[in-house]
């Protein structure tokens, strides 16, 4: 499948997801490249359709998009809860446990998630695997002590990976923090994993997000198919 | 007792301490109004006795403190390990669970922490408790969404208060975190604490430090007493 091909499937899986947003509702927006065509498509509505609906955005990126179309986005701090999430996914299983975070936004991402009544994953065919891992899972790691922290990782066989920018200094997030980019290949025990890492002094946040999307939109030839967690 | 006394107390279990520092150990040096004496013990050494040590510390008061006595100091990341290190405490029990953070630093010294041999605290008798946390245990909490895990914390009994600086501001660490102080003035299952805080997403690390101490140093009107964890 080629690229263009590949755009089209997220674009279907994008355009089905934005008809979870109705008039009134507060919608967490992800950010990635199927969730730009979400928001094209929300925007869309918002200006043809006169829809209005508050989002609230994961990452500075989606938040311009978004305004760009004159959705109205506030902080988190500002609604006490939010109605639908509705972001991408690097790599999600059969059990819905995920891997996400290779943008570097995991942390905003995670919070939103967990302040959300609804989560909703739009992705294309290639993001649905067996079992995660082959995705390098991404860390957020505070830089004080960071070297430890990698040290640690690989004493545990994580095969830890510092992510760096192309001018080779370390990847910096919107928290300042460093990313540490796990090449485990193959995680067996997520459960047991998240739990290792989130107890490791010096871990801010992990892009496991186990069981906690309620239904995932896939792009496919023959239209987006819907994938329902029934054990949430 | 007044705070001249007490202050006599302090620096004479800061002299106890700097006893464990022999040449060519790293040390980690803490934070705190105990630690400063003992601080000053360790100059007093290095410029009299020509002590050699490589210190490490945990905020940047410290740091300043040491160097201003001929004191090497080096970053956490520069050594592969830490001999021990010598911090204050705001509270501790007598199975060694204490609670630090009053001073806001509370995540470097638990990365320092962590990293070290040996962890021997310094304090003065005010500080021994039958139960932990009549000293509001101290939260490190990213600004993003920092409000819902306040309500969160709200809805499980914890008290929390966010810390403010005196014109009213959110005071903010030196990672440019919040910080929120659960005022539950009885901690009777810390361990059950930890765990909840910990996996709740959004903060970044807690003052419990919970059998991690290997000697506390009590400062006492008949000479520093020595109480020893025997259960690490």
């Amino acid at each position: 499948m080629d690229k263009t091909q590949q755009d089209e499937l997220k674009k279907a899986a994008g355009i089905e997801a934005a008809k979870l947003v109705e008039n009134g509702m507060i919608a967490g927006l992800g950010t990635g490249s199927t969730v730009r065509f979400l928001v094209d498509e929300l925007g869309r509505r918002t200006q043809e359709e006169g829809l209005e609906f508050t989002g609230v955005t994961t990452s500075r990126r989606t938040q311009e998009q978004a305004e760009s179309y004159g959705i109205k986005i506030v902080d988190i701090d500002e609604v006490d809860h939010v109605d639908v999430t509705i972001d991408g996914a690097d790599e999600v299983d059969k059990d819905f446990n995920g891997i996400k975070g290779g943008g570097a936004a995991l942390l905003w991402e995670k919070i939103v998630a967990t302040n959300s009544k609804k989560i909703v994953w739009i992705v294309d065919e290639s993001k649905i695997v067996d079992t995660i891992g082959k995705f390098p899972l991404p860390v957020e790691v505070i830089p004080f002590g960071a070297g430890h922290v990698i040290k640690r990782f690989e004493d545990r066989g994580y095969k830890p990976v510092l992510r760096l920018t192309e001018d080779g200094k370390p990847v910096r997030t919107d928290e300042n923090n460093y990313v540490v980019d796990l090449h485990m290949d193959c995680i067996d025990h997520p459960q047991d994993l998240a739990e290792d890492l989130i107890n490791t002094v010096g871990v801010v946040e992990h892009g496991l997000f186990l069981n906690m999307v309620d239904t995932v939109i896939v792009g496919d030839p023959h239209g987006p198919r819907v994938m329902t967690n029934s054990n949430k």
